[in-house]
């Protein structure tokens, strides 16, 4: 089969054998936010040449503006609920490398635990392609990025979601605020004091988020820092300030699924606090998709 | 004499009698922050007319890469602090307008109270117009804004400063976020109902700030509020964490100053969890100046 993970800005197609290993792998940048249109003719140029009938996909190409709207899932779900919520695609109509090929998409999820609930979609296929890994009992995934996801799995099920927008924010203040104008441009080797000190100072209940994120600025008007140390200091506030409120109900190890910069960032935050972690590799989809399409009967 | 009060977007001036009663005014958007090289020719454009020999100017026309650069006076400040801290500009090489007068700037104030810190610039010559009629004991003045100022006043000086950026990550998150993409633009009469609904889940504290941004994303996912209603959301929310942060050290009535429309909404807030307020006009700043230059012995 083959496994693709189309995320808002990033494609990518993993083909796998029988027991879900991954045999090759191609990646695009046509993002689907940029695909309205022409989702198929992208599909077909990248795995031209994969013969393998099965397509399953997964991530924001299943969104309301995405290739095919799949509903989402109820928390709390396993593997067969999730499988359960997949929606298959009309292809006769579709690029002619994909019309013989059975498409498949994988749905998002939604917690409706809490008063303001919470959704995702791409991050449930990374668990699923973990449950097993994780076994049985209560456990803490992290997975970092523009929209971080904080998920409690209970029992080989995801039962609830916690999103901060750490990431988005991150890079909206660079490059749009006052706080930018400080700064150097582009990215920088984590400057590990200023980091340091950006966690420090989230941990101070006397602030609040808003009031810390002026100390950026603060910081910038008595020189405390270096130009190319500064988005550090903002990286350690940020993330500081979202473990600060994943704290509560967490079960420590917490598993940090994503990119290795990311990844190493929060376990230096998490383990600065005591908290023990756990890494796993970003390319989890592949392996939850192979044992989505498992559980729904398709391989 | 003439008071000027020259902002980073805006600029206002205002002629006073020998007991700074605001004779006239005028305005313009010359913001100092557009004004680099050219302060000299907008000022004397503005008051052409006027011939009052004084004139007394606060703001970021102060603050470095501004007309001069006024150092910040360190905190504990009162009146004849500040007043110590003004400078006068050499206007011997000036436009025409401006040869044959004296021409004053206002310092900025820093709190080093804090192991960050904090800074405000325009502010504190507010507060100076607000010293008399607060009196002695200790008073909180909330001025609401792009970047919200928290100033705790103790017998007559400004004792520390907290800054939060409400204002500006408001204005970023609706026109550079994915939460700005399920809001109509422009701005919308207040949706009460919406923004007390942010408000009461800025209090639980098992969120935190950058979750609880993100669930101006699952509303919209879930269609919880009509579209001209996610921006009073997404308002109660920011406006709500830095009150929480606030209620700290606040000493009740918050003296409130600022633009009405935003008065307004801070009112409410703080009038929902039961801490009184006492509203003040937003052109405090020319009483200041007035109230400046008399300790400076320039009127």
């Amino acid at each position: 089969m083959i496994a693709v993970d189309w995320g808002g800005s990033s494609l990518r197609a993993y083909r796998l054998d029988g027991d879900g290993t991954v045999l090759d792998r191609r990646r695009s940048n046509d993002g689907a936010l940029a695909c309205a249109g022409r989702f198929g003719e992208v599909l077909s140029a990248l795995i031209a040449g994969w013969d393998d009938p099965l397509v399953v996909m997964a991530g924001m190409v299943g969104a309301r503006g995405g290739w095919i709207e799949v509903p989402y899932v109820q928390g709390p779900a396993d593997t067969a609920a999730l499988a359960a919520g997949m929606l298959r695609l009309d292809t006769s109509h579709a690029a002619p490398g994909l019309v013989a090929r059975a498409l498949w998409c994988v749905p998002g999820m939604a917690d409706r635990t809490t008063p303001v609930g919470d959704v995702m979609r791409g991050e449930e296929t990374q668990i699923a392609g973990l449950l097993d890994a994780l076994g049985p009992g209560t456990h803490t995934v992290c997975l970092p990025g523009t929209h971080s996801k904080w998920v409690r799995v209970s029992d080989g099920a995801i039962a609830s979601i916690s999103t901060a927008m750490t990431g988005e924010l991150y890079g909206l203040l660079r490059a749009h605020s006052i706080l930018g104008h400080g700064m150097t441009a582009g990215e920088h080797a984590l400057d590990v004091d200023a980091f340091d000190a950006g966690l420090e100072c989230s941990r101070d209940p006397a602030g609040g988020l808003l009031h810390d994120l002026f100390g950026v600025r603060t910081a910038t008007v008595f020189g405390r820092f270096a130009p190319t140390a500064l988005p550090s200091y903002l990286s350690g506030l940020l993330i500081g300030h979202e473990l600060q409120a994943a704290l509560a109900g967490l079960s420590a190890p917490v598993h940090l699924v994503g990119s290795e910069t990311l990844v190493e960032r929060y376990a230096h935050a998490l383990q600065a606090r005591g908290i023990a972690v756990q890494r796993h590799p970003e390319a989890l989809a592949a392996a939850g998709m192979h044992q989505l399409a498992k559980a729904r009967g398709l391989v």
